[in-house]
């Protein structure tokens, strides 16, 4: 297996809000394996709820750090679209991603390294330096977009030729001049006194799980109580079938989630992304 | 096209109810294309109901039968994951499948022999052998999992690197001990009586198609009659549009299915997976 | 990247209504795979609404202008299945197209040269020649199709087996007799009279964005007025963020669209495909 990762094709992820009834997905496709005719292309979602870009952010992150190293990942969720907002090229120690300076790869990059403001609106865009070990690039090369570039879908004219011609080897300093304050949501981390901490939902699935911020160690995991607006959990369970309604649980992401057995707390509950929880041991 | 049969590189199909809004499936290709980078990977569906083995059961079976030999099937629909149900490994003479033992095999085994309970309540699961000519293992061995697994996705952590793997050319020995006996839904086939044949609505289509288990002879269709739930349906049709309103044909699975044209059978006639259906000549 | 090309992999593409919870798109890509194991298969929408050949004609021709020359575009949305109509292969000169000939490649054909009839109802089918450097033939040989072709599933049976062996290299012609005239949907292009164009909504995207058929050209555009149903719209803008709320802007297609910011039109202004649309400068 690892042989076969010597001649290995390049993967390229997707990610937008772009629904799956119309051609747009497949309009960035198509040109993308006009470039590149061996990409391997992979979905990540595209139902991110429109303009959510939130959503897309979280969504990516979890998704792109299961992919091998060098995949290429292209994520369009764009309110700003024809603006002045920037088109980025970020290359991280094991990924590269192309996507709006938005916000978009906020989840992403905190995997290096975070910039946040404990006393600024929850996922409102602050301005910050890259991570250490990350660089970015403005997406300006005429060569690698499209000839005709049109004010409302770049990622069909900016970004899938970008996120190809990555793919086929071209280097990143050659897409543009360097960048390096981009955007981020502000996303601060978990604050903990006295013994409690309170975190936020950052994500919620499509089964209502309410997964939080909140990465928590197994061990003492029983003694724990989590509670969100009103709702007292007693101890993680260690499987959807050990509760009977609502229960607490470390999830796939490492933090804690809260979820109903074969039922949707985000709906039972009417929580969703925001929502402040707070575990105590 | 024989000749490039020989050098076709592996197929790998997914079916779950993750839905299309999360990362969770992208994470399950991205690592399998970490473990086996040639992998083809084709989505069965995603979009099962929540915790609907059954409805995920009948979809995979008819999806994998048109598939080349060797293709791998991976499917979770898994309300029971982190708990006490075994994870398997299936191999049938034409493929191979990473499942949970929870029944979502029952279609695609039933091609080789069934196993059911005229007695026992419909769709309810039963514990029995396997079918002649299938083998089962059960996913134990640690060096073919993630090296830590969740507690809730045991998609990405146990099945996504075990259908790589034995893309990859693994031995199916390799995965585990031997397993004889499985879990199956309880889908009896038709009962005939008297020249009349009872049977089910096994699956019903996003066009609102009622689908059945009567597989009928293309010959004396015509004077067939049909009867579901006090409609009476007189004659099969040979295509959509030779009928008005509802009709019953010989549809792609090769069984009786109700239908509406330009319509939803299940919606019109409000009814379901489950519901009886006569047919007598 | 051209050199990559050489080697390029056969690419697919398909287009229909056939909704993601069910194994029908999933079997007839595991029939193309069957047939040609290098295939590389991509997605264009399976989202239509039901029946809905309109809406199909004009996502497929979007997205397959995008795609490498050589790709072969499969799409069924096909309420006459079983019945009277001809199943096609159409090569045009950039591509190939497998269907139903009922309509669905009338916006991929147009490009080539248009068929309608201003004074036929919108949407109407009307049998007319292909356009110049366009061929057809009729799926007709048996070679190329499954072995049993059912009554309701042509997708699978006819249309998967000819986009694979075409993509194999099986010449056109051995597909079966060649057809002169096809099914086209009436879709008049825009009047022009005193200055002002008057056009029609052809398609509405899923973020709600109503799309006409007015191609305009970027300069004089700030001085343009579009009007659509008591709406009047003055100027088009050169991006989203530029309006607060309705605008109208030249849009991914070229063509003029009407959008409203971080919303939908479609639903804002219970507009959809048909409605009249006038621009004057």
């Amino acid at each position: 297996m690892a042989e076969a990762g010597r001649t290995a094709p390049p993967v390229a992820t997707l990610t937008t809000d772009f629904g799956a009834a119309d051609g747009y997905v497949a309009a960035m496709k198509g040109v993308m394996l006009g470039i590149e005719p061996r990409l391997v292309l992979v979905d990540v979602t595209h139902e991110a709820p429109p303009q959510d870009v939130a959503h897309g952010a979280f969504v990516l992150a979890e998704a792109a750090r299961h992919f091998p190293a060098g995949a290429v990942h292209l994520a369009v969720v764009d309110p700003g679209v024809g603006g002045r907002r920037k088109s980025l090229l970020v290359v991280t120690p094991d990924a590269a991603y192309v996507a709006p300076d938005n916000g978009l790869l906020t989840h992403a990059l905190s995997r290096y390294g975070s910039a946040h403001d404990q006393r600024a609106e929850w996922l409102s865009p602050i301005r910050a330096p890259l991570p250490p070990g990350c660089r970015a690039f403005e997406l300006a090369n005429p060569r690698y977009r499209l000839s005709d570039v049109s004010h409302t879908f770049h990622g069909r004219d900016v970004f899938a030729p970008a996120a190809a011609y990555l793919s086929a080897g071209v280097p990143p300093e050659e897409f543009g001049p360097p960048v390096a304050d981009v955007i981020w949501l502000n996303v601060p981390p978990p604050v903990e006194s006295n013994g409690e901490i309170e975190g936020r939902v950052v994500h919620v699935d499509s089964f209502g799980n309410l997964i939080t911020n909140i990465a928590l160690e197994e061990d003492g995991a029983g003694r724990a109580v989590v509670e969100i607006e009103g709702l007292r959990i007693q101890g993680l369970s260690r499987s959807y079938e050990e509760a009977a309604g609502a229960l607490a649980i470390i999830g796939s992401h490492g933090t804690v989630e809260i979820a109903v057995r074969n039922g949707s707390a985000a709906r039972q509950f009417s929580e969703g992304v925001g929502a402040r929880v707070r575990v105590h041991c």
